[in-house]
């Protein structure tokens, strides 16, 4: 493979939304993009050859599920995660921090990090930003994130706040320990704008971030809970504040609607569980909204889930076949619909990416809006 | 599609052991054959890709989880089982009575059939060698079994001597519900030969099949128990009185030395849960013997499952991964061990039709036995 360096090209823009490409080393990310979430080195219920046909060009892996199962040096020792879960395309790594914040239990954070034990063992483990990084390397990701403090909703001002500069702080740390790593060319580390739906917080993150410098931008520590207009809001509020040559990255969201809301207000990339997990659940996405698979009224449909998707579940099986499967808790119902889903979010993106680049997006959310959107 | 009859050639033979041909209407089925079980309308955790490409001719259905649910006459009303599944090759289905006996509650067997409870809901449910015939019918599967009594074990020999008996009346009534039903050509109906493990009994039940006269003839109530000798010797002991020129088949076996051992004895039809179900519990079949992954010595083990299998398990990812992905219960982990296993067993097919094709079988048992096989 030639060495390539991590680049954002924006093609095409219309209103604030942005239609283009990031370049990896290991390929190059259409955006807007949408990350499937292979949590434990595996979306899901799926082969990886599901997930590229269905679209994907990059996966997201969860740096908190892999640091403790199978372990960030084990997956070293064993080739990197590309190799380990045979996705030889780009993977973006979240910093760990999120899951610690949710998953694991008696979490202590300093200015140096966080202390917590594991859900799966009740192992104690600590997660500083240099860590974070590290493992990251160890897993070989292609774009790192900082480490980051997300609070607990509710948060008082004061405390988004200090979460929010704390944040920060870890940041240029995070940035110092990437670059202390001589990662290969082609890699990037993202930082991560903070400061809840408070305005000003938003934009001193935003300001001390690009003040560090970084190759693209996050906004986490939304859809939280707030309403979707307030995360539109925080979004449209912040993304002026960031520069308009690097990739804009919404964490973990979200619903069709709001991919396609934040895509209107300049996000270029997202990741999700809701396509996988929803899909495991029974819950379908379609052009006509979503449907409940267990739902009686399916169980003698001879229909596809979406008669305008091109996914094998579509192509080859019935509602009937796949309402049978899913109330029968067989394994192949969650295949199915695993492969359904991602295939509707990657054709959401698609048909995106083309609305910006004809300039016609605004006529693609009306028509979104109203269950049919020409994607 | 042009209109087939049903037929049998034997191409081969060494020893008592046979290779052929089986012909149905949707497609010719190599023996010996292996049949991966589709319980309820899905062989679990693959994709009917899979399930074909690994090798398999012909797939089981079973009537007893099909009547229940999604219903024989829900099926019908879809198009049949092999539209409903998505799997146009030939399918053979059970007749419920093993199922029956084994799973549902408060049966009651008279001459004229059985009545039970749902092991789902309780519902009540009868079951006469004419409903299973019709249920058969319905789901269109290309080879029907006559329903029998399957003793439940220990039996004394009055017990089954008289089961046996039941299940020779029953299989009279099966084909005349057969022919009655007026299946479309290339459709056929097997007896079934009981008798425990009386060698007395099974001649008689043989005898008494041949008398009425089937297309094919299976050997039921082995494997329930007894040793691999005493299941060996009944074969034998057995399959003289059966019609050269019909297909042999052994139902519900087996382990891969069982398999061996009954080709070896002129069974040319298996069918068995152990590849898929000991697969999702880290079972793996390999030509040097079974592995359980789970084990914490392929935690950092970069080979195949075995070096010499050709399964997209086997080409694409190690024991490392599948041990991390089966120890943390995910998805795909039982995903690529059903689809090793079920390549295995087509393997072990594969290696005992070129072995009897070229009168090498005994070396092949032999060979096999020492965990070292040509397959």
């Amino acid at each position: 493979m030639t060495a390539v360096d991590f680049g954002f090209s924006v093609e095409a823009r219309d209103g604030m939304a942005r239609a283009g490409h990031v370049r990896t080393a290991r390929g190059v990310i259409r955006t807007p993009a949408f990350m499937p979430v292979g949590t434990a080195a595996t979306v899901k219920a799926a082969w990886p050859e599901t997930v590229r046909k269905a679209g994907a060009d990059i996966l997201l892996g969860n740096t908190y599920h892999l640091m403790l199962r199978p372990g960030a040096e084990r997956v070293a020792r064993l080739g990197g995660l590309h190799k380990f879960m045979n996705w030889p395309h780009p993977i973006l790594t979240d910093s760990g921090g999120f899951q610690v914040m949710s998953l694991s239990s008696l979490r202590k954070i300093t200015e140096e990090g966080v202390t917590f034990r594991s859900h799966h063992d009740g192992s104690s483990h600590a997660m500083s930003p240099e860590r974070s990084i590290e493992i990251q390397r160890l897993l070989d990701s292609d774009i790192a994130m900082q480490l980051d403090e997300c609070v607990a909703l509710p948060a008082s001002r004061d405390e988004t706040a200090r979460a929010m500069e704390l944040s920060l702080r870890w940041a240029r740390r995070s940035k110092d320990a990437f670059l202390a790593s001589a990662p290969p060319p082609g890699r990037a580390i993202f930082g991560i704008v903070q400061g809840g739906t408070e305005f000003d917080l938003r934009r001193a993150s935003a300001e001390g971030l690009v003040e560090i410098g970084f190759p693209g931008y996050a906004l986490g520590g939304l859809a939280v809970g707030e309403p979707q207009p307030v995360m539109f809001e925080t979004i449209a509020a912040t993304t002026p504040h960031l520069p308009q040559d690097r990739p804009r990255y919404l964490m973990g969201v979200g619903k069709p609607s709001d991919i396609v809301g934040a895509v209107a207000r300049g996000i270029d990339m997202f990741d999700c569980v809701i396509p996988t997990r929803s899909g495991r659940n029974g819950q379908a996405f379609t052009r006509q909204g979503t449907l409940n698979i267990r739902n009686a009224k399916h169980a003698e449909d001879q229909g596809p889930l979406d008669s305008r998707c091109h996914c094998p579940a579509c192509r080859d099986y019935s509602r009937a076949y796949i309402h049978h499967l899913v109330k029968s808790q067989e394994i192949l119902g969650a295949m199915l619909m695993t492969a359904h889903n991602l295939t509707y979010y990657q054709d959401l993106m698609v048909g995106l990416r083309s609305a910006i680049r004809r300039g016609r997006l605004a006529a693609f959310v009306e028509a979104f809006e109203a269950g049919g959107a020409d994607y």
